[in-house]
């Protein structure tokens, strides 16, 4: 059976898993986290195939690391189970109750999106991850992980979805899909899939979004900006744009380009220099900008044009004159994702927080706060800059939408049409 | 120039007629509606050489009438932009406010989504609504009209565009589309265009959707379903059946397919034929259906996929086992937009709202109340029957996004990477 066949019977079983109770879904919840830790060591024997497999075809050591699903993720993924059971249903929250007229009362209540299908890198503790955030929320979710993990993702997903089942969830509550070339067969789903996340490379994210009718929720490019404003207190922007740079260059929240203004250029610039030198970081700038840095590290000097996301210790400067510069700059340049301005001004901050139109517009901290784990969301399926649905860092609240409900006593439109009745639009 | 260079300066503008206040947007609305009012028998005399074209082309009487943009009409628009200026301001709500760490607060602020592009059918009204609705929302519009009434649609446009710009608003806040052919031209500026929004009939939306990569908020079908329960109060069922019909035949909300419990099939089909011939509503039925349906109504035979949305006083009546199978047969065949069940069993009722998967779903009242006046949304904007995003009749609520700002004072990621610092995640 092919995949459109198996999504079809998933797009007809999806009411069923969203009339479930919070009560049931957080029961095989339980019940899926009591299977993996009873499974220890058939996953990790999985896992093992994986990694000699993945050193003998000569995968990057730093990458075979983010294949390896030991002893210290398994505890991480169990946790976040538990923690994922403890927070509030998503599904069922009334979020307007309106009297239209006497007896006639309008309800909008939360409820799940239906089949989301979600596509990520590979790492073994995504899978987890997604296919138990897609639960609680009453998704039903087709899970296509990254091939390097195939066995631990096979192990993995058996292990779920036999518990989910086995704890009274549809049989076609989950499924999984292993072959790169049924890719492009779920994209094509669009009368049954509801929304698709991509998670990986931006090209990869860019495909799926070029090659589908479906909603795509995610983003392609992670270009974040830290504006140093005038009235910036030098070490703390120092401070904040090596860490944004380094503490994790590879993150779509790392910053790569620096812009900073002129007033206080050739006083900061050296002293960015030198932090940037002493962090090991590449730095490139505009010439006027490279001239004033060159003192203090090694510049390579290129256009605007050039800059980019680098997702390595590598980042761009370049000189602005203003907060109103500044924002004009990020919204042409950048991506949209998350973007920083330094400074004590408190009008030049509202400035940069109004103009710029980022998901996650930020002043005097890392960029690498983007995420929803450090937002307090308990988890992430990921983060999206669209402006449609859910923007930044997407826990449980973007994989629920809504119904209105409508109760009535036999009420017709014609009454309201004739003049016999009128609404009142009294909120309950 | 091209509607590409048009709309690239339009989303440059965006971010500051995002960051008006709510002030200065109801300012310019006011200057709209006096503008409108100022210049009746300039708007007068456009619309009456469009309805003179119209005749002379030919056109229907019935649509002709929808063309007229008369005393009546502009008393409507301004009635409106009056309520509109009286709505709470879609923009600046705080939806989340949260401590992440000491001095670390993060806040989610609704905001406008940007630029909109909607593409609309030839009622002169909508393009007043529209365009007041996207300016009270901070956001840009790009907006084509239907043809036939191109010269009431250019007059309105400029006098809308002039107050809001005289009133300090952008220059490009708003932009007339004219040329049909200029409609594929909008549909390739994905990269400037946030969200569209067509209306019109099933195909038009349907190739609106086909033909690009920006999202799509709107509906193509409105193959609304009423099920009548075993637990029905049958004189209750017709009426509702009936007002659903023929109140406004043309209507995305009107009910298309009636359902019946085959408990009562055979008492409830001989009143329910009745209250259709006398309402002068034609019946097709399957043949089961046909057969009880016989000696009180003229009716067609067709089978279950011959049902379908008609659009005029014809419905398509069907027998189902019982509230479940109700539930499976409106989600396969319908089109997520609205239904209904008619019947006094809570649980049948609650079984119904829970599984049934689509925008609306409703108890004991018409279908024709799906729409946004009725809500109480003051207007809307369209009716959605996408899963992402807004959902249901659209009003200020669906044009608005939100941005999270994370305020701190030089905190950085590593200090608790490395244990330094935890997250508070307090709730303010």
């Amino acid at each position: 059976m092919g995949v459109r066949e198996d999504v079809f019977q998933m797009k007809a079983a999806a009411p069923y898993l969203a009339a479930t109770t919070r009560e049931q879904r957080d029961a095989a919840l339980k019940a899926v986290a009591d299977a993996l830790a009873a499974a220890r060591d058939e996953i990790f024997a999985a896992n093992a195939r994986d990694l000699a497999a993945a050193e003998k075809s000569g995968v990057a050591a730093s990458i075979v690391q983010r294949l390896r699903f030991d002893e210290h993720k398994l505890d991480d993924v169990l946790a976040g189970i538990e923690q994922l059971i403890g927070l509030p249903d998503p599904v069922g929250r009334m979020t307007l109750e309106r009297e239209l007229d006497e007896g006639l009362i309008l309800r909008r209540v939360t409820c799940p999106i239906g089949v989301i299908g979600v596509i990520f890198e590979a790492r073994p503790d995504a899978l987890v991850q997604i296919s138990t955030l897609c639960l609680k929320s009453g998704n039903c979710a087709v899970l296509k992980g990254g091939s390097e993990t195939a066995e631990t993702n096979r192990t993995l997903f058996a292990i779920i979805h036999g518990a989910a089942v086995a704890a009274g969830l549809p049989q076609a509550c989950l499924l999984q899909v292993e072959a790169h070339a049924q890719i492009d067969e779920l994209l094509n789903c669009d009368d049954c899939v509801d929304l698709l996340i991509p998670r990986g490379s931006n090209a990869f994210v860019r495909y799926i979004m070029d090659h589908t009718k479906i909603p795509v929720m995610g983003h392609a490019d992670g270009l974040c900006h830290i504006y140093v404003d005038a009235s910036a207190d030098f070490e703390l922007a120092c401070r904040v744009i090596v860490d944004a740079k380094i503490q994790y260059p590879a993150a779509c929240n790392a910053v790569e380009t620096i812009l900073v203004a002129r007033p206080i250029a050739s006083e900061f610039l050296p002293k960015l220099g030198a932090a940037l030198a002493q962090a090991d970081v590449s730095v490139r700038a505009t010439s006027e900008a490279a001239a004033l840095l060159a003192d203090s590290c090694a510049v390579e000097t290129i256009a605007v044009d050039d800059f980019r996301e680098y997702l390595e210790c590598t980042l761009s400067i370049a000189l602005i004159d203003d907060v109103v510069q500044a924002c004009a700059f990020i919204n042409e340049h950048g991506s949209h994702h998350t973007d920083c301005i330094i400074g004590a001004d408190d009008e030049a901050a509202a400035t940069f927080m109004r103009l710029v139109d980022s998901a996650g517009v930020y002043r005097n901290c890392s960029t690498r706060f983007a995420d929803g784990f450090r937002y307090g969301f308990g988890a992430e399926v990921g983060i999206s800059t669209a402006k449609v649905h859910a923007r930044g860092p997407v826990g449980l609240d973007g994989l629920v939408t809504y119904k209105y409900q409508l109760e009535g006593e036999g009420h017709i439109v014609g009454d309201y049409a004739s003049g016999a009745r009128s609404f009142t639009h009294r909120d309950l």
